[in-house]
């Protein structure tokens, strides 16, 4: 980076330790989905545990991403992106889509909408978006989307991150 | 608002409508966490499923807060806060810190920490941080936290909320 954060990236004595923040996260259930996006001709996807909504009227969403992810340079060029919500059948697609050196979206099907972003068949839902923020946090960027367009497929299972392992949500909701 | 946000706070034409957008999301799992501090003496605290981990090192995490919640015009002077994350056993916390008009802490078992912040008793886990941004995004603000100090109770199960409706992670991880 060339321009200084405003927020520092250095660790602080009082900072509570990396490791001890990646236990208690370790332990905070979350939906899995893959961003995708165009980079020219050039299909990028990263899998992503951070997509939240933001607010719903005007519809916005946001996710992070570490710097040192290899889709992040182009991610900062990329006028918009999919977010591709995933199934509990997409253990794979997860999985290869957090995997480094290799084609991400060999073998798995996919299609290209209008706009350039790559589209995951099979997913739960998807939603397309404008970027309209990226802030530099940390060893991360924030990133925040205003969706335009939406599809929602037959119902399924959502899939879920949890303990460095993937789950489904229980059956019943008796709790 | 006095000043005019960086972003457009109206619904243009383009966007996703508000009821496709909360649709999408509803079928998007979340761990549940009670964000908690104080206003002076006064214990303030309100449910949120939008917390996620940004960067572990320095370590910072985010959530986003409605406008029109009660807890935000305290939360815009508030220095810290703690993010309780709750167990499957907390379904009536989170519902209590969900519920406008009543006292929230009645009948909770809380105590303060030497900072101020109310700590729910029974949670999975704790983390302490100090509040470093605030972006007003809509209808919402994204809050941004670095943490300070956590604590990790006995491994439990989380709480998810899906669907709306409370439920846990599934027993395996065989997926």
């Amino acid at each position: 980076m060339t321009a200084r954060n405003w927020l520092e990236t250095e660790q602080r004595p009082e900072d509570l330790a990396s490791d001890r923040f990646r236990a208690i996260f370790r332990r905070h259930p979350a939906g899995v989905a893959v961003v995708t996006f165009s980079d020219g001709d050039r299909p990028i996807g990263f899998t992503a545990t951070s997509v939240i909504s933001v607010s719903a009227e005007p519809p916005l969403m946001a996710f992070s991403i570490a710097c040192s992810s290899s889709s992040w340079p182009p991610l900062t060029v990329a006028a918009g992106v999919v977010i591709n919500f995933l199934t509990a059948d997409q253990v794979d697609v997860s999985a290869r889509f957090a995997t480094s050196g290799i084609d991400r979206f060999a073998g798995v099907a996919s299609f290209r909408l209008p706009t350039g972003e790559p589209v995951l068949e099979g997913a739960l839902s998807w939603v397309r978006g404008e970027i309209v923020n990226r802030t530099s946090l940390g060893a991360s960027h924030l990133v925040v989307v205003r969706a335009v367009e939406a599809y929602q497929g037959p119902q399924g299972a959502p899939l879920i991150y949890y303990d460095r392992a993937y789950h489904q949500v229980d059956g019943s909701s008796a709790l």
